[in-house]
């Protein structure tokens, strides 16, 4: 971190491939890219801006088979499939004839982010803060964490050699800890809660000893965040280079949809795609329904709540981009709705059953809302329409835990055909 | 299954691509394709034979993101990827130049096929069977299966609109059964040991009851097998149509190892590498290592054991294709090793720690046999090596489950600068 500002300033130019600033959302104030996630004149949050240069449909299909096909759109260097990374993306869009008869849906795809390395869509986004960590000379990649984001950064981490520190509150479950600890970084646990260990990085970043430190989601956060632009450009180019009319997205911080709603709007603006509307909807926990209240009130402000859902990985009371969210979902046309555990559960299943995939309770949440807003006639069931499956049925087991065998018998034919298993 | 032999022969032309018969490995006999596994003459097992058409690295690089890209080399459909299918392959062939430098190698790759759907090499072998399933008219998909199988049959199953059955010992971790049971199809746990189920399910394709069932390892097998030979075509292509110097492949029936060395010599018979040795290694664990045995003491037949070790997924005490695997490994100067469930342990904390690839216990038999065979100067440290990843790390946490936090501190700067965590 010892660059002084010219030096800075030729290493950005490089590493940062097509983005040439950070920019206030609120007031529009431009920064040279660093490692600052808030504006100095009204505290609002920085996003990155680029001046793209000539992208063909073409030379993003000769890229990589990775969110680096889509590298002359991102804040990254143009090498930086050589370098280590975990090179997420590119994983399934599934074409989902037998859940979109049971729905009654004319044509339903499942974008499935569970075949991403760490079986989550956080690696991402890590993906981009590993690299923006790297020019900004970081030594140690950091986050809080309860779930999909210790074990992507850990293991990000450990494919590009940096040292890794993640924060966790102390009794995180076994499986959850182990996830995060095989990759060899420090995992330190907080006695307190996740507000407590969001306090205390705060405390880190503050602090000189946390000069070297990137917190993917926090210093690192304008750079991690772009990475879930990735999806929209991945939907696009797998619908054939087509947006979907209809789009069901999770919420936790809310985030992720508005950098779909993003990429989308980049894919029209460089004549990527044909211009037609789509619309985007959000989903929420009835456990931890945020945004989803201030959408059935009118309301512009989000009122924080406590989180009480089986939805962890978006259990977030104070989503900090929900009012984005808000905006977007007018903007489009679209909605935000809730689902109780009880419909995540039931929709885990349905999802399992007719599709083969397995989600986690958040792909849960979308297909649970989808199915909702179906019922309710607010999706248009003739619309070309796509639900997101953020993570992997795999680490939220103890979601379906009640699921079991269908008989057990005694190993003779006989005993098969009397249990009336044929 | 009331298809008259013309019938057969018109559906099977069109339905397996460029496969023309199956063949005996022992004898040569040669019988149509259909759903048969072992030779009337000399009980030896079937395999599919091919007349290929013209292959170029242009008409395969054109084609789907996923195994499909090989569909003129497997006995497949031509419309193979519009068919309701899990659609696996194309998983990273990760550049682990950090594990090179801590083995002192000098180039490394890891195929992690825990990027499958299922997040198992299986879903490979299950795509073959669902489609040889399909154009046989079978109703339902089944397997005998205490792990990784029985997943990927049922979602392959959900996935394509077949009805499955899978059968599995009674008493099986509840992870195990959840991951089998949430893609709603029958889930039969048998009284008795995995050899009892096994006899049960030789029982039930012996009867009429059992007519109209594909079970993807008995009757489909042939078709089945063929799935591996996709893990040799996506190595080769990924090295930039290479095939690589060296390549440590886990061994539980034998019939991967056997397959991917197939898939490399049709390669090269087609031209689309260069024709140069390679030397397959095989990789087992010590407490189930029946064909290691038979390689140290030179043997050509194998003594079945009885199976004790944590690489459940490699637990086959009597390996059908053991001896192929001799032949394998002699004809190509590999060689079989085996290491204990301590090394298997170390190997995938190793792997994770370095390349944060968290491979399921097999991984940590092939790279401790990498490791293992490198100390004693049976690899060559200069040739270009592959290791193979076969499953995920989510399924086997048991392994590693006493991995967990550095340290449990209170939530202050103090307390972490304390506890020399900086």
């Amino acid at each position: 971190m010892a660059l002084t500002a010219t030096e800075s300033a030729t290493s950005t130019a490089s590493s940062f491939g097509s983005a040439v600033a950070l920019s206030c959302r609120e007031c529009g104030s431009r920064y040279d890219l660093g490692p600052v996630f808030a504006c100095i004149e009204c505290f609002g949050p920085l996003e990155v801006a680029y001046e793209f240069g000539a992208v063909t449909r073409e030379s993003i299909e000769r890229g990589p088979k990775s969110i680096w096909r889509y590298k002359a759109l991102l804040p990254v260097p143009e090498q930086v499939e050589s370098l280590p990374n975990m090179n997420p993306g590119l994983t399934p869009l599934v074409r989902a004839d037998r859940l979109a008869a049971e729905l009654g849906l004319r044509s339903l795809y499942v974008k499935d982010d569970s075949g991403n390395p760490t079986h989550s869509f956080k690696d991402r986004v890590v993906a981009m803060a590993v690299e923006a960590a790297r020019t900004f000379g970081f030594t140690t990649l950091s986050c809080s964490s309860t779930g999909n984001l210790a074990g992507a950064v850990a293991a990000a981490a450990a494919r590009a050699g940096f040292r890794s520190c993640v924060f966790i509150p102390a009794g995180l479950e076994e499986a959850k800890v182990v996830m995060a600890a095989v990759y060899g970084g420090q995992l330190v646990a907080i006695e307190g809660t996740y507000d407590d260990v969001n306090r205390f990085c705060s405390e880190l970043i503050g602090d000189p000893a946390g000069e070297e430190w990137g917190f993917v989601n926090v210093n690192l956060r304008p750079y991690y965040a772009e990475g879930s632009k990735t999806l929209a450009y991945e939907i696009a180019e797998q619908l054939g280079w087509r947006l979907p009319e209809q789009i069901v997205i999770p919420i936790a911080s809310g985030s992720q949809l508005t950098k779909i709603d993003k990429g989308f709007q980049e894919l029209v603006k460089l004549g990527l795609v044909e211009d037609r509307p789509y619309r985007i909807f959000g989903a929420q926990a009835t456990g931890c329904s945020p945004v989803a209240r201030a959408w059935e009130n009118g309301y512009d402000v989000i009122q924080p709540v406590k989180p009480d859902t089986i939805a962890k990985s978006l259990a977030i009371g104070n989503p900090a981009d929900g009012p984005y969210v808000l905006d977007v979902c007018r903007r489009t046309g679209g909605a935000v709705e809730h689902v109780s555990d009880e419909e995540i559960v039931d929709s885990i299943k349905l999802l399992a059953r007719t599709e083969g995939v397995f989600a986690e309770t958040a792909g849960g949440v979308t297909t649970g809302v989808l199915r909702k807003l179906l019922a309710k006639g607010v999706l248009d069931p003739e619309a070309e329409t796509v639900v997101l499956n953020t993570g992997d049925g795999l680490k939220t087991l103890n979601a379906v835990a009640g699921t079991g065998v269908t008989a057990t018998i005694k190993p003779s034919l006989r005993a098969f055909k009397d249990a009336g298993l044929l």
